[in-house]
């Protein structure tokens, strides 16, 4: 089922601008008896890069009205929300006045086997760059070509997410995920200055780390850098985490610190889904 | 009028990864007297683009029937093809099986004063940067978040184009345009290696060039190189050349060079006008 503009639809205007350029936004939010979890969080998110980008945001009342009607009767799917600067304008140029676009798309969950959560899964580096691009980064845009570019590197169902680097080599995240590392006992993750999805559940775990006392460094850092660390594991709304137990040949743990978040993560979203937020 | 794989239509499915990714590529191609000009070239670019994103390309037959067919009756008209992944696959990993969307619209032909040609136009120097991306450099896809940014910068009617410089602080190229400037005799362009879109026109323009015994320098300079030029011109399929008579606060003369190359252009499209290529 897909709402555009609050009506069901299956089709957009060729002459929308996020067909034309990309120009837009998304969310992908699980959904749990009904409820679109963290929908509060992502339709924040979905206003800062409507900020970023100078998009009109439609409303966080609407877009929250349609996405619990949307997911009401489901009890495990996937939410996918769009928002586009709307069809008009002369070629790049935006229309002096912008009716955004919303569509929002109801899914089936992704029959990932739970053993990825439990053992753990394995991993390659994508010879894919991420460009390097301060303007976009962070963003969840609907720029996606080196995402395709670099998922389109293996058909192996041994291989379940590509790491990928920047042009200068620094580790940034996964394809779908973003990724974080335990050293010594602290948690890392890459700095998105430059590159790359400043995802929800990434924030959440920063947030969770630091409401338990434990340190998470935000850095740049190198394949060697993440291949010496204690404990490996990606991360994002639909999966929730991954321990990592191998990247190319070097094999991991599946750590204590990893094990830990997964527990305080369950028990945050247990209570995001019954309170509804 | 649309024509959506072959039928005349003016939406797309909104699972089209054109729409959900920005996963495919596009040809802006001037149409003079009935004839899509220079369509050879934009069709064997979308070839390329295909090559380099790994999308199933239709045919070249078929997009020039296509092409000539929705031309027909227009004495004065812009063509934009798109070609997309289609639909399916999971999330960003493409289907197993590709059906390529192509997606051929007719549009008025811009109305930029015929002095824009004559006496030159003036352009800024955009703050948004193209990121550095080696993978989608030159290709024409539908990635394009950083043209929209540039272009929202200025809505002064007396600016006609924005230059863009790469996050190396390299001059790159226009917002909708590719940039050639004039030293000593000698044409230059910039090198397309790390950002940029490598235009039908700046292709033409530099075959030209060699044709005629006039050199082309591709490689990398700087704001300030560009503005020590003795010319400056901008170029694409729909303009051909306009020579820049300003850049922020620096003016130029319009020179021999870009005159004769306008000439040569002229003659060179006039006969691929009543050539039909």
């Amino acid at each position: 089922m897909i709402l555009v503009n609050g009506e069901c639809r299956s089709h957009i205007e060729i002459s929308d601008r996020g067909f034309q350029y990309g120009d837009g936004l998304f969310e992908t939010i699980a959904v749990t008896n009904g409820q679109p979890v963290f929908i509060g969080r992502h339709i924040d998110r979905l206003e800062a890069g409507c900020r970023r980008l100078y998009i009109p945001f439609p409303s966080t009342e609407l877009l929250t009205f349609e996405a619990k009607k949307l997911c009401q009767h489901s009890s495990k799917a996937v939410l996918k929300m769009i928002l586009t600067r709307g069809s008009g304008g002369r070629g790049y140029r935006q229309p002096d006045v912008i009716q955004t676009t919303r569509v929002l798309s109801l899914h089936p969950f992704p029959d990932y086997p739970d053993i990825y959560k439990v053992q753990g899964i394995t991993a390659l580096f994508c010879d894919t760059r991420l460009g390097l691009n301060p303007g976009l980064a962070g963003i969840k845009h609907l720029n996606r070509l080196e995402q395709i570019l670099a998922r389109a590197e293996w058909t192996n169902p041994d291989i379940q997410e590509g790491i990928m680097l920047d042009m200068n080599e620094h580790v940034i995240e996964g394809t779908m995920t973003n990724l974080f590392y335990v050293k010594n006992d602290t948690l890392y993750t890459s700095s998105l200055a430059l590159a790359g999805v400043a995802g929800i559940m990434r924030g959440i775990i920063m947030a969770m780390s630091y409401d338990y006392g434990f340190s998470v460094i935000e850095h740049t850092f190198t394949k060697d850098e993440l291949l010496s660390a204690d404990e490996v594991f990606v991360c994002n709304s639909i999966v929730g985490i991954w321990p990592i137990k191998q990247i190319a040949t070097t094999c991991f743990s599946v750590g204590e610190r990893t094990r830990q978040l997964q527990t305080w993560l369950t028990q945050f979203q247990n209570e995001a889904i019954s309170g509804g937020f």
